[in-house]
């Protein structure tokens, strides 16, 4: 709650702003914005957000380009954005989307994690696991509008909402491939992805850090459903119209009581989680892996 | 037991009306009737049960129209049965079918939810309960012969039995579609479901409160097998013939271990699940979204 | 560890003779045999193993005709290999077949379970415990290369391992098809197949005790690939090379981490699992029932 209301005034005062924001990039607007609230629009926010309090829904845009990979701000503008619109009782659904051209999310933004103590992984990962928390726990139906790649951080995204399009794009990925970089998906997203593809494909898709195309994420249940790129905003909000049909309180009943376990899994190992992660992540080989790894994302872009 | 033992007198007087009932019926009584017992076959009963003690078959056909609404009388005619039929060392398997045309069972009468105190939900949680628990802890080889539709309660004796066999016909539905009508399908039928559909499917079903025809039942499993209306009881004996062949107390121990973790989650929060529903049934609120539904089934039956 | 080292003569003394084996028997040596040792290879060993430091990737060759069948020299020899294996760091995968034909392995020798007393059977279900223990629970990448029919025991061996290779003909069956012969697979080896197949096919599979085609193993999951016999060893080799492609490290956390539960659960409940073993196995009706097994087969054989 304190950090809602520490940054009111940002949100008032983000208002005009992201009006401006909105019309420049009308492809991400997706409702029409007769009535709505943006946290902020500044050019340094990592996330946009429009309410349309007419239809109950509010799309969240991911607009950290090259590839919005969720650093600490990130994080933060995600967890006070949903807070913000839990609280709000003019808003039924959250559409997720992103505003980088063919990248949902690259995830978690390695630089968090190389080269710094363990009192910044802790913080960190705090953080993560809020992310994932508030979108696993809303109440809201949430839809992942997966319209670009989605490894690792962006797959969590997706996995934590109520339903997956993706793009059918077969040049587009997704899958939680961390294993890859020498890290480890931790055990409340893997119960996540368990419960989404069920145990077996899970630990095999974990073990060889698999990313799937599109289309084969279709074939194990990674996504839901499948649609051209320039549907896939549309299709979430048909898609969300299909789940207001039910009475809010059942659906919302419902869905506690399919994640109660998970998530009360969740809640008692959370500060175990946290120091463990600090522990893996400060040690000398994961922090020679990582390196490695920059090194050649690097020589990539070069 | 006790309940067993005081309508033992009725069991006994029952045999000769419902050799009647029998003849009169011809198509629900697939098991040559040389050697059986019926609990009953006044006209007022909703259930009525033909064990032949030649193959070890019993069938019980519920004969509730127009829907084989489950009522206190039917959950009650169904627990007597179930104790009997458990005791019986005649009877090794037990086959579910309905002799209302089109309907298998459209599950809880909504009359026993609505416009009652929480005194009346207790005594009628506790039967649906009693009805669950009796069919999926059944030591009896159980098969659902699901010739017509089965929301609700009718998808409840389906899912709870172990294998379902559904007429071949995409008029019927089956599934768990409480949420419409703003109620929730209880944490032990979610179970049940989970172990049957996965978990990302039961999210989903429950959640949207979806009917599946026949065809998309039998493709996510909610049914195991698709046979032409005429053939559904008999495709059922000769299913009990397959799992005849199976020593009966390897199976049982199999079966008692599958399900085990279920029934004990289940034995454990009974009481609370019953304070639960009596509580949540008996809100204005609920009884409210209860009410307008009754209004739109009279206004559609006028 | 003790029984490691108690044996570490005979797996010295055993290094030139094993040599030989490896001549004789070409077909089963897929990897170059520059650096590796044997734990023995005289004619009475059951198992055979074959490390090549150089890929690390060691080969078990289940040699003990006619059908493999677990005898407690098997157990044993088996439990001793998994040891040696894992505590060696140029050992980082596993590779399970057959060098009896048409057979990966029948399963339990039903002889360690006819006419034995209590104490025989707490000391032989121990070391079926520990087989399943052993390979479930290994560090290595485990690969099963099941080049015959593999019932029971032979399907608990890939069913534990990470990945299945079967001989893509229908003659060659594989399931847990305990309960025909009157007897249960215990609680761990249902959890391990609940964890491949989902709680439905399990369901069905146990109380049917249900052999599955090579080809219908795969449709269900039970297997994960189907190759042409003589491509199966070699296929094995190439699908641990892209299990070798993610760092150890992180492929051992995250699969530690998808089986903890289980573990966790086997471990909890070894000893009553032991004692309901030997009471039940022990109890005449079980030793008729497996008596008239064992007649059938000589019968068979005749």
């Amino acid at each position: 709650m304190a950090s809602v209301l520490r940054h009111s005034a940002k949100f008032t005062s983000g208002i005009s702003s992201s009006l401006a924001a909105c019309a420049r990039n009308g492809t991400a607007c997706a409702f029409p914005c007769h009535a709505f609230r943006h946290r902020n629009s500044s050019t340094s926010s990592k996330i946009r957000v429009d309410l349309d309090s007419s239809t109950g829904v509010a799309v969240m845009t991911l607009q950290g380009p090259p590839v919005n990979s969720m650093c600490m701000d990130f994080l933060t503008d995600f967890a006070i954005s949903m807070e913000k619109l839990e609280l709000d009782k003019n808003c039924r659904g959250l559409i997720l989307t992103s505003a980088v051209p063919k990248v949902f999310s690259a995830g978690l933004d390695i630089m968090e994690m190389y080269g710094k103590g363990p009192e910044h992984a802790t913080v960190f990962w705090r953080a993560v696991q809020e992310m994932w928390f508030k979108l696993y726990s809303s109440n809201m139906v949430t839809i992942a509008a997966v319209n670009g790649s989605s490894p690792a951080g962006g797959c969590l995204l997706a996995l934590s909402s109520d339903y997956r399009i993706m793009a059918d794009n077969p040049r587009y990925v997704i899958g939680l491939n961390e294993a890859q970089v020498g890290i480890v998906a931790p055990f409340w997203l893997k119960d996540n992805m368990v419960q989404t593809l069920g145990h077996r494909q899970t630990e095999k898709s974990l073990q060889l850090a698999q990313l799937y195309s599109a289309p084969d994420a279709l074939k194990i249940g990674l996504v839901d459903k499948l649609v051209p790129e320039e549907k896939v905003l549309s299709t979430a909000t048909e898609t969300m119209a299909k789940w207001f049909s039910i009475p809010d309180h059942s659906r919302q009943i419902t869905k506690s009581m399919m994640r109660k376990q998970t998530i009360d899994k969740f809640l008692s190992n959370r500060e175990t989680d946290i120091n463990n992660f600090a522990n893996f992540v400060t040690k000398d080989s994961i922090q020679k892996s990582l390196g490695t790894y920059l090194a050649k994302l690097k020589k990539k872009k070069a």
